[in-house]
């Protein structure tokens, strides 16, 4: 079946949940609320923690808690869960990159790579402590 | 070192980039743009493909050519790429959320779960073609 066959549907505008995996979750939230600020608004001690960020949130799961099927009838979450060094990137003015960078190094977290792309947008990388690239981006890079 | 003798950073406000991988990219494109229907405005073959999605960006990578160091010295993005299955939920009104159902459903997709959670906000979980765990949810689940 072509797509243009298909019933329409508006297409998504706003990603509402963005997921990486950590099995060490109290590291995870010692460096996503301890150190980059967010809020911890949930925490399932071996399972997930969850932070807010704006109106959306920032997932993180243990993969050896969520690749398991759900027990609760009720709400089936599918299982997930993933291995290895995700992606996320958060976005940031360049004068907050920089408070950002002194406030990371001063905790001993070591800059990964940092350089402007070639639309001048800037771009800092540093590992959360599970290896996840964690990028702070001038937001107009992908304008 | 105290969090609270660190210099003081603003924490990040939005997630600009969100991040799934995928070892069939073409596969990725049918899917977040044939059917889901966001624009893949950025198409690197065998490495990556990215997608807009309001003023933010998914980006479906291949973990095979993402594992490996950049070769760009002025580009150093850092390694990364994860394996199994990740997670995304995208935000859309109910009636958004039926209309994605019908024609996912028409297009061979099948539904994984779909249910309400306890304060009432509607979800639909499909899987990607690379199995990640896509969900569909009100806007309101996480206020």
């Amino acid at each position: 079946m072509k797509t243009t066959d298909l019933p329409t549907a508006t297409a998504p505008a706003k990603v509402l949940e963005t997921a990486l995996y950590a099995e060490d979750l109290g590291a995870a939230t010692d460096f996503y609320q301890g150190l980059l600020g967010l809020e911890a608004f949930q925490t399932v001690p071996g399972r997930h923690v969850f932070f807010r960020i704006g109106d959306a949130v920032l997932l993180v799961f243990n993969p050896d808690a969520t690749s398991e099927p759900s027990r609760n009838a009720r709400i089936p979450v599918p299982a997930h869960g993933a291995r290895g060094s995700g992606h996320v990137c958060f976005a940031m003015p360049r004068p907050q990159i920089a408070d950002m960078r002194a406030r990371l190094i001063a905790a001993g977290v070591a800059v990964d790579a940092e350089f402007d792309w070639p639309n001048g947008a800037h771009s800092l990388y540093v590992r959360d402590p599970a290896g996840n690239s964690v990028e702070f981006a001038e937001p107009w890079l992908w304008e």
